[in-house]
């Protein structure tokens, strides 16, 4: 990338560190960056580097945030006797983008994947266990993805949890909304099947 | 967004305005980003900085670059007397990978549009007809694009440079190598048996 000047070719590499970003989109990026105001390329620094350097996790839920409870958990409106499960903090934007659940979340940062090494001590389940024994909670919603590793995880977390007596749900696999059948794996097509409801 | 803190919300908002990164890529980013050491975040929030702030047009050829003159302009191994016309600077970087040119370059930093209302005058063309002016020049090279823009571009250099009496020769259009015929639209199939060579 000798075509460039030095700091070109620096930003080039650095952004083709990113995930998802090859050579070519990089050289992209960096033209675009280069050809934009300097107040704006500052913005973009500066939040890079902020973002970084003041984020944490959640004391309750592990959502990543930049103060001691998230927006969440520090509501006192939303219902904090129901936990949703959920694989990382960008599946619980998904879930707060619906706009319709109202208890709190508690984030694993991972699933049980057995092929990649990642065992249960590997995300945070210990700290569930230990929200369980110190909140008053009533229904546990799994919302692991419904990949092999999401359902392990989901299986496991569940086996964990029920001779807690606390009641333990897992979020409905099945036909998304507004998909033609044709277009859909068999698999989901069959979980779909078994998990029919009565009209 | 405000199901992430401020400041990641923020990141997430800066990245999406990159070309090509909706919210969805962004937010890929920025957990990325969060996830990273430190130091690989600093250094990318520098590279950022440092490249839009130093970055500078070479005074010969109009490349960006960060000296005076870009690393091609001021190697005295390359032919001065040939000059290459590119759009912008990632087509130079192009021609540069395949190693074998040895001229120089011009940067037009864009194309005659009518349709977007850019002109001749919009493009870096009078600092191309200073430099015949200046150096000796025995060839110029036009390699804008094959879209119509490119070609427009390209024909109006030609009719400007040819009554100086400078040889003006343009990239050849034609299947590209390695490309089945099957898959190429007609207008390229027609212009290689146009440009058809002897054997």
């Amino acid at each position: 990338m000798e075509y460039y000047s030095k700091q070109i070719s620096t930003l080039i590499e650095e952004l083709a560190h990113l995930p998802g970003i090859g050579q070519k989109t990089a050289a992209r990026l960096a033209f675009h960056i280069i050809d934009s105001p300097m107040e704006n390329v500052n913005r973009l620094a500066d939040a890079i580097r902020d973002a970084r350097a003041n984020v944490c996790y959640c004391k309750k839920c592990l959502t990543i945030t930049d103060s001691e409870l998230c927006p969440i958990c520090a509501d006192e409106k939303r219902n904090h006797h129901v936990i949703m499960v959920v694989e990382n903090p960008r599946d619980l934007a998904a879930y707060e983008k619906t706009q319709k659940y109202d208890g709190v979340y508690h984030v694993l940062h991972g699933v049980i994947s057995p092929m990649l090494g990642i065992g249960p001590q590997d995300i945070r389940l210990k700290e569930l266990m230990q929200r369980l024994q110190t909140e008053a909670v009533d229904e546990v919603i799994i919302a692991t993805g419904s990949s092999l590793e999401g359902e392990t995880t989901a299986m496991y977390i569940s086996k964990l949890i029920k001779p807690a007596g606390i009641k333990v749900t897992r979020i409905a696999s099945g036909v998304p909304v507004g998909g033609d059948l044709e277009n859909i794996d068999e698999v989901t097509l069959l979980r779909a099947l078994e998990g029919r409801v009565e009209l």
